[in-house]
């Protein structure tokens, strides 16, 4: 038998003992504001510069954590320390997020990247729940809105794609959208958010599921056609894992026991596609028709993809009780929680090459920040604390 | 004893027995025109859109194997196959080539990148040599200026960096300068070239040299300094010891056995550098202070990085006699050797993981095509077969 309430202390332990440690002691960049997120296997800072999504995802967990599992002040202080950098540095005079500043907050990469958006109207939202902050309140549901504006042509002048010869449409956007949702739902009129939701189930899984191989595409085309082409062909396993649990928390909240379902299938498929046979864990990228994909780093094994799979897991196996979850989420653990977690130094480490071993022993850089641990970690401390309790 | 003419002969067989023919067979797009360059293992098209660069690196290497080798008609027809669709499909309004098409020649994704036109103008100066074609010569003259004025601001209104923050001159460039100008001479008034050599001597190595370590950066900001950034502290072992061999080239043609000389101590050192102790092979990328790069495919063995090698290694090596280039040679033939060239299906595999295992079957891609292979056997066969006639 499982006991639910030893994995609910071995991720409470971690979330609290060892992850948010870590960030609180090596992250704070007391001098000029906001965080250092590239840091080295012990916590050195190795680089300087401020990636604006990292900045926010940093701020939102600090002010999550303060929100939802215990309002201790050196969180929310915490949380205040990146927002504040954020609201001072964070915009370009248009109000769009830049992608990246200085350590003092210059701008160094344009708003190219709708992502800087997402995760800076998530951070706003938090942080103005936990400090009662109107101003980033509203900050947040301008963001937000401006994001639902840009949704059609995200990239804006960035993007170099010829208008009109072959264009597509990107899962990542309507996947955030149906957690940002959610996130912003205290800010926003109830029919809005409604609405913001069910374009989210038109094209989440909808428009990008592939019927015949039940799993999700990452790119497709404008009408929903199917794209012959590098990207067109790419499957990302740990976007498509991560989109499920989203909608498993739609689900819950609107009391819809078939799109859980349909959300526990899905993972499963994708699963079932996306694990490494050989060497375990789940790839990176891969090609729907098996070919070779672009990406390089293609079988590596991703800190992000296995902690979403965790979630959606043991989410899925709370809801539904299939035997499948449990046994996939056993075989996930078991595999990150050997590989991953830094036993000398702390916290987790991001990269393994595709046999399990350490690539780079950074604990953060330009896209591993202080985020999908402290979240994962959270989210299944407090599910299989809820199970435990039933 | 070394045996030149064995090796002489192992490159001739290579090229014309197994690479350039099996070029010969999968490539060419009847239907279309143009050539396919994504071919899986064993020659079999596993996407058709068409990069300009990789095409103009094809139509490069059959006009000038027409052209140094040997003037065999079919050689002369494929250059003109692809030059034909380059000339048809390649430019955007503003004379600026695409980066890549349609398999029909329709603009796929803006000319964002200019190294789509150093080797469209590479290309066209071959093949007007070959073809005795005053057009194409003409277009190659007009690229190759176009190329030197935009060459401040080579990505245009695509650069993400916001003006004057923390501008940075990246390497490649210049070091492509350095060969194209060779490659263009023909077509120019001596003084222009002479002038871009010199400028290019400025640059490649003088600015991107790390005086200390006798490595070269990819990157630094414009007055010359060094910039503690990702970007800054970027090596790119591959593109560095390409650029040797380009200086030894110049070195050659002014007589300058003080410019050979220092090109080959760059290349050892570089070598010495890159060189991986535990799995053997040269590393992709490396961080100049050994801190984790940002390119996940770090430590992956690439073709073209050991092929340029070979080059730089056996032409330093005809030149200056020294036994390090020849100790070094032996060492990187034997690994290249033994895993890049496919005993099954011929040509060579382009990416290696660390290990030396091969990590994606394919034969070209976005990135692999018809060029540095059988650009790096024909000039290896030339200059053991000049060894071996001393």
């Amino acid at each position: 038998m499982t006991n639910y309430s030893e994995y609910a202390e071995q991720y409470r332990r971690a979330l609290l003992e060892d992850v948010i440690p870590f960030w609180e002691r090596h992250s704070v960049d007391r001098e000029c504001g906001g965080y250092f997120t590239c840091l080295g296997r012990d916590g050195t800072v190795f680089d300087t510069d401020k990636f604006v999504w990292l900045q926010a995802r940093q701020v939102w967990t600090f002010a999550m954590l303060y929100n939802r599992c215990e309002p201790r002040l050196e969180w929310l202080t915490l949380a205040r320390h990146g927002a504040d950098f954020l609201l001072q540095h964070g915009r370009a005079p248009n109000g769009d997020w830049f992608f990246s500043l200085t350590r003092d907050g210059r701008p160094l990469v344009q708003p190219y990247n709708i992502f800087s958006d997402c995760f800076a109207a998530m951070a706003l939202a938090q942080y103005g729940l936990a400090a009662n902050d109107e101003e980033a309140a509203e900050l947040a549901r301008a963001t937000y809105r401006n994001i639902l504006r840009r949704r059609e042509n995200p990239k804006g002048i960035y993007n170099k794609l010829v208008p009109g010869t072959r264009p597509l449409k990107n899962f990542a956007l309507p996947m955030i959208l149906c957690n940002l949702a959610l996130e912003l739902e205290r800010l926003l009129p109830p029919e809005e958010t409604e609405a913001t939701i069910d374009a989210c189930l038109k094209a989440v899984p909808g428009d990008f599921l592939d019927p015949e191989r039940n799993i999700i595409l990452e790119n497709i085309a404008p009408d929903g056609g199917r794209v012959d082409s590098f990207e067109g062909r790419l499957l990302n396993p740990g976007h498509a894992i991560e989109a499920m649990w989203f909608l498993m928390d739609i689900g819950i909240r609107r009391g819809d026991r078939a799109l859980i379902g349909k959300a526990v299938d899905l993972t499963l498929t994708t699963l079932e596609y996306a694990w490494d046979r050989d060497y375990d864990g789940l790839y990176y990228f891969l090609d729907r028709f098996g070919r070779p994909p672009q990406q390089l780093e293609w079988n590596q094994k991703l800190w992000w993809v296995h902690i979403e799979a965790l979630i959606a897991l043991s989410l899925g196996f709370a809801h539904t009780r299939r035997a499948e979850c449990l046994e996939w989420y056993e075989r996930v653990h078991a595999y990150a929680w050997e590989r991953f977690p830094d036993p000398r130094h702390g916290e987790w480490f991001g990269y393994l090459n595709r046999r399990g071993e350490v690539l780079l022993p950074l604990k953060g850089g330009k896209w591993k920040g202080c985020f999908h641990v402290p979240r994962g970690l959270f989210r299944c401390w407090k599910i299989f604390e809820s199970m435990e309790e039933k």
